[in-house]
Order: structure tokens, then C-alpha cells, then sequence
């Protein structure tokens, strides 16, 4: 089985390929179970050595379709795209948000209509897909009326991944993921970046700031549960889904206050105490215009889950990602 | 004041040129009223001389960004999107709806960020957005689960104008139209082109088939309902909406028997006996994936109207359209 990844120098882009490397199977979308022998990791930037033969990595545009054809080759099975311009930079650059996330995903898509056969195609969307006034908790069938580019141009992929999949193209899956947290590594312009920036730079031993108030909730999960879910989503069989191919992948609503309250719990006083409540008003704008709590159906009923709590959120973040002193 | 209409040529786009002649005003994106000066009536075959010496004809590929830049010119007030590859063609032949539904709308919409001042833009969507599970009727805020490519691509096409209005590129609007009928002229490659047809044909002295059962219920308009809601959807203030710049604009729900029976009454037995029924799965396919039956609420509250029913529908074709013999 050939397996491509885009974003996949990225944090969750690494974790995924390590996943499927160590799962060493995957089912495609003839419905066999196939065994994993190349797995290719595309980024804009060259993604590290795994130290696995059956890895290929590649650094390119993927707005380039020649890097695309490079990449995906004919005989390709899955393609995991992961790879976007994220919320913040989306919102404050239209054009470069436009560029990535709609015209590389349609570009790719195209690539996908031209393999020897359908591949399994699973679209990283987001929550942000929502926005505006909606039921809480949020049914899997709410509108898609999302109030940021970042959600408009999500929500265009999912309409291109849905009918590509009606007219045979592609199987076809796109998967709203909750924000990631708590995310290793530096801020990004996610305008979630915070989320995980509250918890992994005060057990690193700096301040962090937060810039939304502490009762602004969020529909969270931590990156060991939405590899899962995003290996769920792959798997399950196209039978499982009706009108759409969205699924509004499970996560927990937790306040920003309870965040950090869960930080004391786990880590103590001199580390919650890190946090600095610096109200943004660019950030808290788009943050707010995503829904929190969902009330998902359809995920669950494929296997996907949630973590249990934020304590366990960070937890794993200490087992898994932290840097050792 | 200066307009452009897209699908200029075309029997709505002619239609809406001779309203808004004969009107001579418009409000701008300013809230400003305006006399029309120049109404730009671009098309990819020439549209015919209308006698007005405000009319601009052009001709040219609504996806070739030079052809819009041409025709779209810096102070352009107002732009009426009408041009669309039908919704039988779209699903036919996909590539060429994604050209000219999906490409040439985001072309016309980037040139329109490049304009002296954001301009009004009317963008006719449809009610082909909606497909799948729906309730009947349908509410505004319905779920947008196209099932068909045309409807993808209106429904991309929505969040396109949603994003960049509120970006404050454009002032826009997407219009939901219902099936427009009775269209004068020849059969085209929309999939309910037989709504027209079975009026029209048996009033001309020929044979029509008919390719959905009686009981298929269809959201329909005349031509006369629309250009006046099409108006109206232009002249409404922006304050006017909410967190959507769609509309879904009112019309009748009739069941496809029921609109040769009104045929029946209106022009008698000999008229109405040649509809043949002749069923066409590749077309009732589509058009049963099409929401039906409709409680609009903003659309009327902005002034917008229905037919009062379909026996008044086919009497203003005849009064309007039908051609003298």
C-alpha cells in the first residue's frame, strides 16, 4: 500500500506516519487489508529521517501540481491531507489562505481523479466549519455557515471531497477535528495556538500569554486521541456514511479557566501561575465564532473517541510530547 | 451608475437588463440612489442590440480573467452574477462546471476586490444547494448538502460571496432561485429544462416529454416573479442579514401533475394531452435530490414575492413570452 501525507513534517503529520508505520496495515478502499510499503511525508519544508526504509520523504509547493504528481504517484492508495494555512494567517492573509487551503486541495483532489484507481482521500477539516448562531450542543447535521476564511475555505473542501466521492472519484472523508492540545514545539498562527501554548510553555518554566477571557470554552482533544480517530476515519467503510462524507470527530468542551485550573491540578501553583490573562481581541474574535460543544453521533459510532478529561490531556502531553530537561 | 450582467445574453439576463433600464435607479453599496449610465451585458455569445444607448454588449469567456477585466471595469458599481454551466451539463460534463461555476465566479469575484469600491454583487445560487434528509418544508437555516455538482459549485460559490463580503471585498448576495418557468425559447441542459418545456411545447402545437413522474414536486417561479426578486435582492440594505448573505427566495411547491393539470385548465384538453410521460431516470435523479418545498422567511420579509399559482405562471408566459403566431 502506498500512503501519501501532506504536512507531514508537521507535528501531527509526523505522528500519524509513525502510527501507520507501526500499524503496518491499512484497508483500502476495495475494502482489503493491505500492507504499508511506502509512506510519503510531503511538506513545504523536507520532513526529518524516521529511520524506516519506507518512508520517502519530499519537500515542495503543494499549491505546484507537478509537486503533486511527483508525490502522488499512480498506483497511490490513501492520501492523509493534513497539510493548511491555519486560522490566523488564513484570516490576516486571504490570499496565501485561498492559495493552500483551496487551491491545493482542489489541485490535489484532481491528482486523485487520475490514479490507476480511486484512492481513500481523508480531509484534516475543522470545527471552524461552524459558526454563527447554533444549537448547543451542535448536532452533526447543523449548518455550515462558518464566519472565518480559515472555516470557508474547510468548508470548501468538504463540499469538493463530498461530490468527488458522489461521481467515483475518490472515497472520500473529511474529518472535523476539535483543536489539538496540547501541540510540542513552538506558537504557530493558529488563532488556537494558545490553547496549547497555556499549558506546554508553563511546564517548560515560562510565562505564557492568553488572550481570551477564561469563560471562552473550546471543543478540544489531544493529539494521541486525533491520530486515532484520523486512522478511525480512514478505516471505516464507506457504507458507514449517508449524505455526506463530514464527520464532526468527538472531543471535550472545556473553558479556558478550567484549562488552566486543570494545569494547577496536575503540575501546581508556580506552573499555573505562568499564565498570563492578556485579553487579544483579533484572536478572541475568531476563537469565539467557533462552536464548543458538539454533541457527535456519527464519530462515536465508528469507534472514534474523546479523551476522558483535561487533566488527561495533559498528562498525555507530559508522557508523550514533553521535552525531557 | 454602471452594472454588468453575466449570462447577459441569456433569457433571464436580458430580462433583468430591460427591468433595470426601464427602472433607471439603483441603490448602491453606499446606500446611495443611483441612475443607471452604463449596463454592461457580458455573455459568451453576443447579446442582441437591445436599442439603448446605456447598453454595452460584450462578448467573451467568463473564465478568462482578461474578459472580465474588460467588461468589469474599475468603477463598477454592481454586478449581477447570472452565467452557469446548467445543472444537467455539470453533472455530465464536471470539469466544465467546475470552469465556469467555480472558476469564473472566484475570477469575477477577485476582479471585484480590485475595483474602485467594493460593489454590490448579486450571485444566483440555487435551490439545488439543498439535497439529502431535509425537512419539509425547508427552513432557512437548512443544512447545505448538495447532491448534485451543480449544487456543489453554487453552494461553494455562496461561501466564496459570504467570505468576501465579510472581508468588506464586495457587498454581496446569493440569491436561491427556484426553478424559473416558463422559459421562452428551446430546450436547454438544465435538468428541470422540462418544466418549461411541458408548458411551453404543447402551447407551440408540439409534443413534450415529460421525464419525472406527476407526484414529483418541484420549488418553482416565473421568470416575471424573479427579475422583481432579483431586484429586490440587489436594493436590500446589508443590515438586512445576519451571519449568511443567503437567501432563499420564495416560490410555489407544485407537483408536476399538477402543473399539467393547470395546463388543463388554462389552455384545454388538446394542449395539455401533449405532455408525454416519458420517464428519464438520469433526470429524475437529479431532480429528486432537490429540496421541493420551502418556508422562506427572510426573503419575504425583505419584500420578496411568489407566484400565487401555477395556472397565473403559465398565463404570464402566455402574456409575456409566448411567441405570436
Amino acid at each position: 500500500m502506498r500512503i501519501v501525507i501532506t504536512g507531514g513534517a508537521g507535528f501531527l503529520g509526523l505522528r500519524l506516519a509513525r502510527a501507520l508505520l507501526a500499524r503496518g496495515t491499512l484497508t483500502d478502499a476495495r475494502g482489503a487489508t493491505r500492507t504499508v510499503r511506502e509512506l510519503v511525508l510531503l511538506d513545504i519544508v523536507a520532513p526529518p529521517d524516521l529511520g524506516d526504509a519506507r518512508v520517502r520523504p519530499q519537500a515542495g509547493d503543494l499549491a505546484d501540481p507537478a509537486v503533486i504528481e511527483r508525490a502522488v504517484k499512480r498506483d497511490t492508495d490513501t492520501v492523509f491531507h493534513l497539510a493548511a494555512v491555519v486560522s490566523g494567517q488564513a484570516e490576516a492573509d486571504f490570499d496565501a489562505g485561498m492559495r493552500v487551503n483551496l487551491d491545493a486541495t482542489r489541485a490535489l483532489l484532481e491528482r486523485c481523479r487520475k490514479l490507476d484507481a480511486p484512492p481513500k482521500f481523508v480531509f484534516t477539516s475543522s470545527l471552524a466549519v461552524f459558526g454563527g448562531p447554533l444549537p448547543d450542543p451542535v448536532p452533526d447535521d447543523a449548518p455550515i455557515t462558518p464566519q472565518a476564511s480559515y472555516g470557508v475555505q474547510k468548508a470548501i473542501g468538504e463540499q469538493l471531497v463530498y461530490d468527488m466521492t458522489r461521481k467515483g472519484f475518490i472515497d472520500g472523508r473529511s474529518l472535523r477535528l476539535p483543536t489539538v492540545t496540547v501541540r510540542p514545539g513552538k506558537p504557530n498562527k493558529a488563532a488556537s495556538s494558545f490553547a496549547s501554548g497555556i499549558i506546554r510553555e508553563p511546564l517548560a518554566g515560562t510565562d505564557a500569554p492568553c488572550p481570551v477571557a477564561p469563560a471562552t470554552r473550546m471543543w478540544v482533544q489531544s493529539p494521541r486521541a486525533v491520530i486515532g480517530n484520523l486512522v478511525i476515519g480512514h478505516e471505516a467503510p464507506a457504507a458507514a456514511f449517508a449524505h455526506t462524507r463530514s464527520i464532526n470527530v468527538p472531543g471535550i468542551c472545556v473553558a479556558v479557566g478550567e484549562m488552566v485550573a486543570a494545569l494547577r491540578r496536575v503540575a501546581g501553583d508556580t506552573v499555573a501561575d505562568r499564565v498570563n490573562w492578556q485579553y487579544d481581541p483579533a484572536i478572541d474574535r475568531i476563537v469565539s465564532t467557533w462552536a464548543a460543544n458538539f454533541a457527535p453521533r456519527l464519530g462515536p459510532a465508528l469507534g472514534m473517541q474523546a479523551d476522558a478529561d483535561f487533566d488527561g490531556i495533559i498528562r498525555a502531553y507530559i508522557a508523550d510530547d514533553m521535552p525531557r530537561a
